[in-house]
């Protein structure tokens, strides 16, 4: 199996502890690739038309993406547990991968105005409502962390990838003076051995 | 069941569309909503802490989002068969709704730079590259146009909304002249009773 891969990458990333959690990261081949929000990759466009990673190959020849289908994938060939088969557990699973996923892209696009877009043409609000949809889902998790305790799954799994991607690039965000419940879990959790992994190239 | 709605948004059509395909549109209230990226509407915020529509109550009280989630649990509850349960088939159809999504999540970033971004601070080439992202998908979608015509699941119907909002907000885009093979398709597939539905509070 492959992967197209990029090191800050909180969504190749995600795909790649979950890999680890399953045993399978040893079978998949980190590909080299240069995704960008406006100059766009040729060479992954040409296996995924949205030009993002992670973009994943089966040993089938199937060309699969985004994250949430190549974990599920994932899941499966390994008959593994991260995602609950059916009942309200999966669907609680599913939606705190969503809520992850969510403070991921809201991250991603404050990133973005910071550091892709032109200084001149920046818009304050615009970054400050993509933190606060970060901060609203901290300040929920914060009510909920106790919840967490018990889970190693697809939503457990996200939720600590997106603080790893907060630690990377919103150092000043400060995030556990306010969650400090969910402080506790993310130092606990983040002892687990494919969440202290890093991959490179 | 219950769905926080907004007319115009391509994620609550595609929960909506879906949820007629399953017959199950007639069971799910939909609920007054005002999400907007900037200004946040605090009375998604206590239920869904992204601020985000589609969210969705069931009649358990589990809330669920996005819109992946939420289809996907629709289709449960109604023995549908929109998501095949395992297998190459599975993966194929969540990967086409990855894309349709994608098509999604470019335009309504193109969106937002040209309505909720003030003026002074839009820059062209964001906006350039999000339809970029529509029309090499597009492209992809023309070369494969033949196998769309027999699917009907969440990947085609996904694909189908994404289409509907190319032609709610960006019609002078004219993507059918350069993708006749898709612009046939959409023109077949949207006869379909769901994709004529149109819903309001």
């Amino acid at each position: 199996m492959k992967i197209l891969f990029s090191p800050f990458s909180p969504y190749v990333r995600k795909c790649l502890v979950a890999a680890h959690e399953l045993g399978l990261d040893g079978r998949i081949t980190l590909l080299p690739s240069n995704a960008h929000p406006v100059n766009r990759d040729r060479d992954i466009i040409a296996n995924n038309p949205l030009g993002k990673v992670p973009t994943f190959f089966t040993d089938d020849g199937q060309v699969l993406y985004d994250s949430r289908v190549i974990c599920e994938y994932l899941n499966d060939l390994a008959g593994g547990t991260l995602v609950p088969k059916t009942g309200p557990a999966r669907w609680e699973t599913l939606t705190l991968q969503s809520l992850g996923d969510g403070m991921l892209d809201a991250a991603l696009l404050a990133r973005y105005e910071d550091v892709a877009r032109p200084e001149a043409l920046r818009w304050k609000d615009w970054r400050a409502a993509q933190l606060d949809k970060v901060e609203t889902s901290l300040g929920w998790l914060e009510q909920h962390s106790g919840s967490l305790e018990a889970r190693v799954d697809l939503g457990s799994l996200t939720l600590a990838c997106a603080l790893w991607y907060l630690d990377l690039r919103f150092q000043e965000f400060g995030w556990r003076d306010r969650h400090q419940g969910v402080a506790r879990w993310q130092a606990q959790f983040s002892q687990r051995r494919s969440l202290g992994m890093s991959w490179s190239l």
